[in-house]
């Protein structure tokens, strides 16, 4: 692990600071967004401080899609939306907002009316916090 | 390689349907959007025929997103944008259209209210042979 002292992802994987976890292994975290664009809605990260996927070495990106597809599986089978979005943004251009490289899992609807960029609004902490526990046993046993 | 007869993606990599090729190794095929929602929009498959990343076995993930890696560099210096997104979908709910994995590197500007799903409009097909050129180029040396 090459992690960043100040990076608040990387404070998340030291466990410096909580977060509500669906899933961990030895290269990869991933846990759910404090502000939802849906319920079910996760970030899954690598253990490896990169910016942005312009500089992330390839057996990191192995590593943390690995874990996006099990966290997709989890997620799909726990909220059953119409279909999942992988977002992942580069850039303060593309609303990028923290520079450890980060991959949405995003519940969709068809008419759910989207965008790429989003205003960030605090979720429901209890509801994240059992929506977690539901997704992370299916996280395990996929 | 294990390919469908009648995905339109695997088409393309039998070459049975031209594209406007931005990169191609042994396991992955690179190629702009004839519907771009920004110039530069590219789009990352795998030469075997998966539908989503609930199925995508980790080995196609891991070649797909070195060669996304690779592409968004490329379109990153080719087309200067504000930042990228990367974007794969996964069902109708999330707007999928063609079944066989795939990842869009989308040229973003802060200010260009990209949604999630969008209307196919055909592009220029000149401006977009001129930019492939450009970007392979690019691409085959970084």
């Amino acid at each position: 692990m090459a992690l960043d002292s100040e990076c608040i992802f990387c404070k998340i994987i030291r466990e410096e600071i909580p977060c509500f976890k669906v899933y961990e292994d030895e290269h990869t975290l991933s846990f759910l967004d404090i502000n939802p664009i849906a319920p079910g809605h996760a970030l899954v990260i690598p253990k490896f401080h990169t910016p942005n996927i312009y500089e992330a070495p390839p057996e990191w990106l192995a590593h943390t899609m690995a874990t996006v597809g099990r966290v997709a599986r989890a997620v799909e089978a726990s909220v059953s939306p119409g279909g999942i979005n992988i977002l992942q943004a580069n850039g303060a251009g593309a609303a990028q907002s923290v520079f450890h490289i980060h991959f949405h899992v995003i519940p969709r609807e068809a008419d759910d009316g989207l965008t790429m960029n989003w205003d960030l609004v605090s979720g429901d902490m209890d509801a994240i916090a059992t929506l977690a526990q539901t997704i992370s046993r299916r996280a395990e046993a996929n």
